[in-house]
């Protein structure tokens, strides 16, 4: 690919990418002062990596998580955040939202110079998949991000859709303890007085 | 420092952190339908890093790169951001910013365990200096990313204040071309039409 036309590919992602900045999540920012989108969310938890990197296993290679929440939720630029918590949560993981963001990905991606679209494209279904060390560690971070959103804004969507304790353990504990168990002790901890 | 205050210490960095969502740019989303913030901004120029990794020399670290992006705008929560273009964009690089905004750093980074806070700020301080070839090319995409979204709303910030072409090439031009010398040939091809 001719140096002009590859600059073309990589800027028509990158204005499209900007559009993330308009998809808001049901979680709000920690003062609660209006909902998060998934931009911003997306910046934080690659800052939630950097800093909390000694939580992770040995056999986890940081700067590729980062890589990897930085491009984690791009697909919600044609589908949209689908809330864990949610009336509709049944919706989170369905067979329709997994047709719908691989349909994204392969739009999204696909804007890219072939070979860097199939790498990322790569690099999020690995994130999707949770099976490596890398994406199961990030994972566990786009679990803890929203429950200290919650914490700090006086309870957010736990106070919306009704959660329950054992709802927040089944939902979002056990993925948060597979990547970072030690986090999720020190973070269930600090949840209790909230759910008590 | 004991697991437990080493946990307390991150969190009340990153939950201070998130107050650069709240932190508006005089750039436009590229659709030009409000500011944006200095936390998607940070995103959206750590997925700059990612993608145009190729138009960065030899010796630059992406990696590193991105890591510097994620954290170079954070003492904006105390300085707020600080136009190239505005009217008073003499307060760029000021003294009396400068002096403030290594106050924010002092503040912001101290929340941080010691050790993580000292290598964040001398990471910080190399991007402010911009002299490594990993600042360098971080400052390029910094002054590249505004420009894109000025394109692509129809002028942004270039119409409100006025900005002639030589202004564009002295502020923004000479330093993406010190970073990206290939990445400025394109940029400046790309916007020439909106100033001719």
């Amino acid at each position: 690919m001719e140096a002009g036309a590859r600059l073309e590919a990589q800027f028509a992602f990158l204005n499209e990418a900007d559009r993330l900045k308009s998809v808001l999540r049901a979680t709000t920012l920690v003062d609660g002062s209006r909902p998060e989108n998934s931009g911003e969310h997306s910046w934080h938890l690659a800052l939630y990596a950097l800093i909390l990197a000694d939580q992770a296993g040995a056999d986890v290679d940081i700067n590729r998580v980062i890589r990897m929440l930085l491009i984690h939720d791009l697909v919600e630029i044609d589908v949209g955040d689908v809330p864990i918590h949610s009336a509709d949560g049944l919706a989170h993981g369905s067979a329709d939202t997994v047709a719908a963001e691989a349909r994204a990905a392969e739009r999204i991606f696909g804007l890219l110079p072939q070979d860097q679209g199939m790498a990322l494209r790569a690099l999020w279904e690995e994130f999707e998949a949770a099976e490596t060390p890398d994406a199961v560690f990030a994972k566990s971070l786009d679990r803890v991000q929203p429950v200290m959103a919650n914490l700090m804004s006086g309870g957010g969507t736990w106070t919306t859709y009704q959660v329950t304790r054992a709802q927040l353990e089944s939902r979002v504990g056990v993925k948060i303890a597979r990547g970072a168990p030690a986090l999720w002790d020190w973070v269930k901890a600090k949840v209790a007085p909230f759910f008590a």
